[in-house]
């Protein structure tokens, strides 16, 4: 059974970026209408005809007790995940692939993560219904995925999350 | 006085990309649990030390009646607005920088924009406070701004975006 932990910059720095406004830098644009928190991740498009790629994704909830039995990682680029309401959602990450090595997050629905290339993690896990994000990731030639598959291990999700 | 369009891909071409999953194509990921609306802006960041930034802005309406007198471009990025609550908000753009070439898009709260390099664009217009927008622009070298002033023109605002 893994515990959560609160997402914040510290926790998350071996594995990419938390982008929020929270702690982050800013300042006034656009005849001081504006505050721009500058510069929250760091994007990488790697390989062969590497670019960016801006993306939708629209998530529904896993089914419950939770389990995680895999994780992924892509090793061309980095890829961004910012929620698109504001509900709470997982971020499940590993310093290899194997169960002993899991790190879950709590995700607020202000938190985005961007995973810096080879991070291994898993899919998105979301709590409400059709959660939407979007992503900023890597297109272009050559492997950018690998997966790798372990024993199912059951994540302690709280009360409030089991409406799914 | 100028009056408002729809936003839309076809309407908006010109400018750039509409940021939506309305009519996009897509395809599931995560063993089913996610539809990927894939690759729906073109981004670019050229010139020297050209990178992509991942940035957050958050901004206030601005007073009404609402007058546009400048528009600005970036001739070395796209630049991809993409708003974080389900509020409408306003894009202004122009073929040339003068109040005869504008032309103004009303955009849901689930509607965003990349500008394509080069596209005189008016800074944010929102109608909801603390208005939260994710931003893919360009950093690097090199000057990316030009700012063109112009004689003020009245944009027609219908009744329910008075609230400001």
């Amino acid at each position: 059974m893994i515990q959560i932990e609160a997402l914040t910059r510290a926790a998350f720095a071996p594995f990419g970026d938390v982008i929020e406004t929270e702690g982050a830098a800013h300042y006034p644009i656009n005849q001081g209408t504006t505050q721009r928190y500058h510069d929250l991740a760091r994007v990488v498009a790697a390989g062969e005809n590497g670019r960016v790629l801006v993306s939708l994704f629209v998530a529904e909830p896993r089914p419950q007790p939770l389990t995680i039995s895999m994780l992924e990682r892509h090793p061309l680029g980095s890829q961004a995940f910012y929620p698109l309401q504001d509900e709470e959602w997982l971020v499940v990450v590993g310093t290899s692939p194997s169960p002993q090595a899991l790190r879950v997050f709590r995700a607020s629905g202000r938190q985005g993560v961007n995973y810096a290339p080879g991070t291994w993690h898993h899919p998105l896990i979301v709590f409400a219904p059709a959660s939407r994000f979007l992503v900023v990731d890597r297109g272009g030639d050559g492997v950018n995925l690998e997966e790798v598959a372990f024993e199912p291990v059951t994540i302690a999700i709280s009360q409030r999350h089991t409406r799914a």
